[in-house]
């Protein structure tokens, strides 16, 4: 390593770290021309300087192997609280200001890139969406690594450069994110080179990962199933030794990867154990070492702001002076501002500086799927309600055949389940599930490459989708829809991410990311309570209009239509609910086009409306197993109540139940009477919790008469018809509260209603006793409702 | 080890393994009588047997171990789906019958057993709280290690036996989870003895674990800090052998248990490498090895249920009768029934048998807290507004009193937090952070045994937590507001634990989940979007109304409250969310208790009423900011408009907001009304999603008027009064709509609603431009509304 390669990796490790101090400190004087003055400092003093100089070193580290190793290296800071380094970086590269002209690579621009660090207009203190190069923001912690791997997925030529902070890695996403190498293919996808960054303390205590012994930490990367090289760099270190040491175990790492691809691609079939770096360095390296007579530098007290009354402490505003003095500016910086030859030396060209990866601006590189024409995968319906068929397994031919049109963009993640959830054998017969563990005689499906990524962790399987997504390919994640919640808090992230993306100009769209919640609350019959719950669509609808879709499609042609829609959309989260059961059919392809396109409608041929005359009452129904008891309840006013006028609706997609005014899918509120009628009873048999369809629709003029069933909470391990009516969901109960709400209809209907609730009690008592729903009663075509399929025209 | 000792060992397993079978496919004839016909079996075959052979077998050691050496006990069964094992363990020991006396210990019971087990009206198919000796049911993985620990703590005597399935162990929150060990104290704590149970498969795939080298996995353990015994059986395996060898590990992990603690307890000071089992055996071990042709015995296929055509398919059922009788249950079961003598030789005595420990049923060892007197701890308030205090400082001195009182049945847990959230300095003057790792002379109260137990991983603290409430201690959770989306689903699960709880006649009472939320959406001046979302609050609202409370005290004695009524209340889970920052303090302690009592009130000395008219309009209030931009509001309206007449509502527990039909803590119709009025405008700041509000307020008279401003999901990093102008919850937009909600109000103060906006805009321009708050504007005893506090009487 020649000195003139250290003084450049110095040179740029010093401006990095002088800026980074800069965005948190100063308003003005940005090169300290004049000595620093209190007005120059901001004054509240936010951000996080603690991890900064670790993760600055690594990225003018990465910037000398990509120059002379030619690599394309994408760069994910687990420690979102290096906002100000990332930006720094970016900076320097020239990045920041192509991205954001106003902020130039001078002394005005550097001023401007001050000013707005976590200044109100400004930029967020994060790597953000508006930061050049990022995908990954990590206010919350523990996704860097499976973000790492999704990235790295199909991308051969690329290096993923994963900084983890001691942290993070104490969390339960990361600490199972290390297995994904057992994911990834050395030779159709990239590669992902974690630098676990111990530098010891997290706000304000140590982390576990830095207070273990060396051989301890060692056997936990082997055990992961890495080789680990350990370097550690204290306070005391020379810096020129530091670059040196650093080059080294970069260097050795990069030549033991490159040594694997060569040997994957030459046919090695054992799964590699790739490098992975241990980097131990003082927290706030280079930073103040004692404030005020206390430890600062090395220690949890630099996890923020070391130097907190810069501005109102001439001691502190003097200690910070000479820190920013300590990276010697004036070497720099030109007489301008702009950074030094010696930086310049180190700016990899064009694309290949990290901050310009055009993968990490996704929509410069995604491109739309080819996708098939769903119609070619319909199931035939001539007469709703009269053949079976399973929405998922339909859906499965559909997904199948998008993965043999797109073979190297799109991927289905699941926790084990897509055999369970019927998307399987039609997948298996175009792709396998890509596994990189040891294999055995039993096995079916696995593969060194395959479209199928499973494993039990709901935390892996978005990350790997979202780092997938977030690098301009298309996914799916299928997942039990009680278990969805695992990833709440992951798909609060991702939403605010595309939500403040929106607002970044040179952020191109990316591929939305789609949800397939099959083994739904209401067909739990082997697992019970546990694995019951509608809930997720509550989480989802507290994050922006603008994002969130929620979809229930009720058959397998509105489901296949709806994930042709999801397939082709930009920059949402789909929430797509739907059975795997085997169910009755409804809709034609035809039918399930118009339908889904309005979103929601008057299922004309269940209803009893007569010409002329307004719906006495409206059954309406969101879900599939809601929509089979609806349409049972229909059927049963049909044949008990001849004379009354039953509206029946469906809505596929929720968000139409909303005002135009708050969501863009939302129905004008005379476009919702025309369907809900303003005046007349509606009982609406909702797939979820209850009191979503209130806080949906609590401004339309017939809220006062909207009645809604749903989940309610209560279940077990029993059966489906059982489940219905343990919530009051069921046709009995319904039909009966369709009566009831009719204008005087409790005293008028009063036998009718008393037959019903015994017709339900009847059936409530043959399934304890049987242990199986009476087939006189329950089911679609069984008993009570037999036979009324024939009877409604297809449309 | 003796041949009598074997065929106890042995008689237990056939026994708890002929009963699973029993209860997954037996309505009658339990005994095998007679030759097994199609209408003994279920018409509905549901339940997992590919996990319980390794339960049971892991089950029937402990209790040799228990007989041995006198242990106290507690098993965790990870793999939930292990139900019918860990009930039919329960019934061998007597247990079951004793708790449930209609399901003696002889034939008849065995039919009755066998019946109930995943039939409606029946039993859940997983260890749930309906099984003797769970406190840990396992739908959803991840969480079994947690548990243990947590109920290790403080329990020194006990040994926590806990199985892990390699299912589970690809989940994150059990990946983070073997690092408790850091955190575990040899003295005061007990033991945990982790089993990592591979059976190879998952539903349909294999499982990492399984398919990693040996010499890998030994790493893997070793890097968590254990020490790792491993041992593997196959079908193959002689049985007589399979006991010995096992009894031979379990004799070796537990003699270097004893070794560890007595070094322990003679003052070794190094952190133990505690001994851990890897157990490789067959999934569906003991069951059918081929089926129809296919391999199943060993493979995914015997996940569930093996033989799923027992009663339609002859074959089958033939086959389901040979693997029964290969249990050879005529030696297992005497004339009536009832266990052999054999069996009943491996049953410890009383409450030693893990099915009966108290430790399970925790409200039998649940000890009501120690609690001081809040009145002790309170902020002396005379006048509203004049002083400042941070409400979480504030309860840090009461809890820490509370640790001082209840040394070993009480903790904190928390993600790096206590300090941020102020609870230190107090905390810490009374006790230190539990922490087993390497200290060095920089750290702070980090102690061998301690009260506060903090790691980065929200799953850890909640899992830890739940395991020591569910085994009759107490404590409380403090995290980010935003980052407790984290653990949604644990909240989840727990509260159906609760619920389904309340439905077990022998459960006694468990003190109450608590949360304290404080870093909340507010207040994230260092962190921004990404740590902005007060959602968890809709989550927990989905749960059922016997469970979940949420609190919203709006200073540091309404805090002080709250916490007390807490601490004391069982079965519950409390979200209460309070801020840390200094704010002013509004309540004496007086006035806060009688508040408290109500949930929600008018506070009088800060609205306008005057005696016979009723209010023209509502300002309400739920949390602390938003109560002080309703009280500015309030303020602003007393000096611009003094005439009209200002009501001011502050809503601390937010049930008070539904109907009583609906939570228990509802108000009335009635008395929602005298204090919110039927028909004026209500202006409601309320601290989250707005929505939530209507949702909970929907059925009420005044509705209709009812105008709610909460978080819309607006934010960066920026000042406090910015992030409440950018969701309009601002004291000037408040006003504003208050005055433009009146009759004809729009025209009559069009001027004022004018001169507010403008407000609003200045504001907001003098934030841009100088980097904080104008101090003449925002904050609350300054500018518009400074003094205001000394005319309004205390109560």
């Amino acid at each position: 390593m020649d000195d003139d390669r250290i003084a450049r990796l110095d040179a740029w490790w010093r401006a990095a770290n002088y800026l980074s101090v800069g965005q948190i400190y100063l308003l003005a004087n940005p090169l300290l021309r004049e000595p620093l003055h209190p007005e120059h400092v901001k004054p509240r003093l936010l951000g996080h300087f603690g991890t900064v100089p670790g993760l600055n070193l690594v990225y003018a580290h990465v910037n000398r192997l990509i120059q002379e190793r030619d690599l394309d290296a994408l760069y994910i800071a687990g420690p979102g609280h290096g906002g100000p380094g990332m930006v720094a970086n970016a900076w320097l590269d020239g990045t920041y200001s192509e991205l954001y002209p106003d902020v130039t690579r001078d002394e005005g621009g550097m001023a401007r890139l001050f000013r707005q660090f976590s200044f109100p207009g400004g930029i967020p203190s994060h790597a953000a969406p508006e930061t050049p190069g990022s995908i990954h923001e990590g206010g919350e912690l523990g996704y860097s690594l499976s973000h790492a791997y999704g990235a790295a997925f199909d991308n051969p030529d690329l290096t993923v450069v994963c900084v983890i902070g001691d942290g993070e890695a104490e969390t339960g996403p990361l600490a199972t994110a290390w297995h994904s190498n057992k994911f990834l293919d050395p030779v159709s996808d990239g590669t992902v080179l974690p630098i676990l960054h111990l530098n010891g303390w997290k706000i304000a205590n140590p982390t576990v990962l830095a207070r273990i012994p060396d051989d301890e930490l060692l056997d936990l990367m082997r055990g992961y199933g890495h080789d680990p090289l350990l370097i550690e760099f204290t306070a005391d270190d020379d810096h020129a030794d530091v670059h040196r040491r650093f080059a080294s175990v970069m260097d050795e790492a990069a030549d033991r990867i490159a040594a694997i691809r060569a040997a994957a691609r030459d046919g090695a079939v054992e799964r590699p154990r790739w490098p992975m770096i241990i980097l131990r360095s003082p927290k706030g390296w280079t930073g103040p070492a004692v404030v005020d007579g206390l430890p600062v530098e090395g220690t949890w007290r630099s996890h923020q702001v070391p130097l907190t009354g810069a501005r109102e402490d001439a001691g502190h505003l003097r200690q910070l002076e000479e820190w920013l003095r300590s990276y010697r500016p004036d070497e720099l910086f030109g007489a301008d501002g702009e950074p030094a030859p010696d930086i310049d030396g180190l700016v990899p060209s064009g694309d290949k500086r990290m901050s310009a990866s055009p993968h990490a601006n996704a929509g410069l590189v995604r491109q739309d799927l080819d996708l098939p024409d769903p119609r070619d995968f319909a199931v035939q319906v001539d007469d709703p309600g009269t053949d079976d068929a399973s929405a998922t397994a339909v859906l499965g031919s559909y997904l199948a055949e998008v993965m043999r049109r797109n073979p190297r963009t799109f991927r289905l993640f699941g926790p084990d389940e897509t055999a369970s959830n019927r998307l399987a054998p039609a997948v298996y017969e175009v792709t396998d599930k890509q596994w990189k563990a040891k294999t055995t005689e039993l096995d079916e499906h696995l593969a060194r490459a395959g479209r199928v990524m499973e494993v039990l962790s709901e935390h892996q399987c978005q990350g790997w989708l979202e780092g997938y997504l977030l690098t301009g390919r298309h996914g799916v994640f299928t997942s039990y829809e009680a278990f969805v919640h695992i990833v709440d808090s992951m798909f609060n992230q991702h939403a605010k991410w595309l939500e403040a993306s929106k607002e970044v100009a040179w952020r191109a769209p990316i591929a939305s990311l789609n949800y397939l919640l099959s083994s739904h609350v209401w067909r739990q019959d082997h697992n019970g309570f546990t694995h019951q719950d509608p809930g997720f669509i509550d989480v989802a609808l507290n994050k922006s209009a603008d994002i969130v879709r929620v979809y229930l499609p009720f058959d397998a042609n509105t489901l296949l239509r709806t994930y042709d829609h999801c397939l082709r959309s930009v920059d949402e989260i789909n929430v797509v609910v739907a059975g795997k059961q085997p169910q009755p059919q409804w809709l034609s392809m035809d039918a399930a086009v118009e339908h889904c396109a309005r979103g929601l409608g008057v299922l004309e041929w269940a209803g009893t409306e007569r010409e002329g005359r307004e719906a006495d009452v409206v059954l309406a129904a969101a879900g599939d197993v809601p929509t089979i008891e609806v349409l049972a309840a229909a059927s049963i006013l049909r044949k008990e109540v001849p004379d009354l006028a039953v509206r029946v609706v469906n809505v596929v997609d929720l968000m139409r139940l909303q005002s135009g005014s708050e969501h863009p899918h939302g129905l004008s509120d005379d476009d919702f009477d025309a369907v809900f009628t303003a005046d007349r009873p509606i009982i609406f048999a909702y797939h979820g919790y209850p009191w979503l369809i209130h806080r949906l629709a609590y401004r339309r003029r017939g809220h006062d008469n909207l009645h809604v069933r749903g989940y309610k909470e209560k279940g077990t391990t029993t059966t489906p018809f059982d489940m219905v009516m343990l919530n009051d969901l069921d046709r009995f109960r319904l039909a009966a509260d369709a009566l009831g709400r009719l204008p005087d209809g409790e005293r008028e209907h009063a036998a009718l209603i008393e037959d019903l609730l015994d017709r339900r009690r009847r059936a409530k008592e043959y399934t304890r006793e049987h242990g199986e729903d009476d087939p006189a009663i329950s089911g679609w075509r069984w008993g009570g409702v037999s036979g009324e399929g024939a009877r409604w025209a297809a449309r």
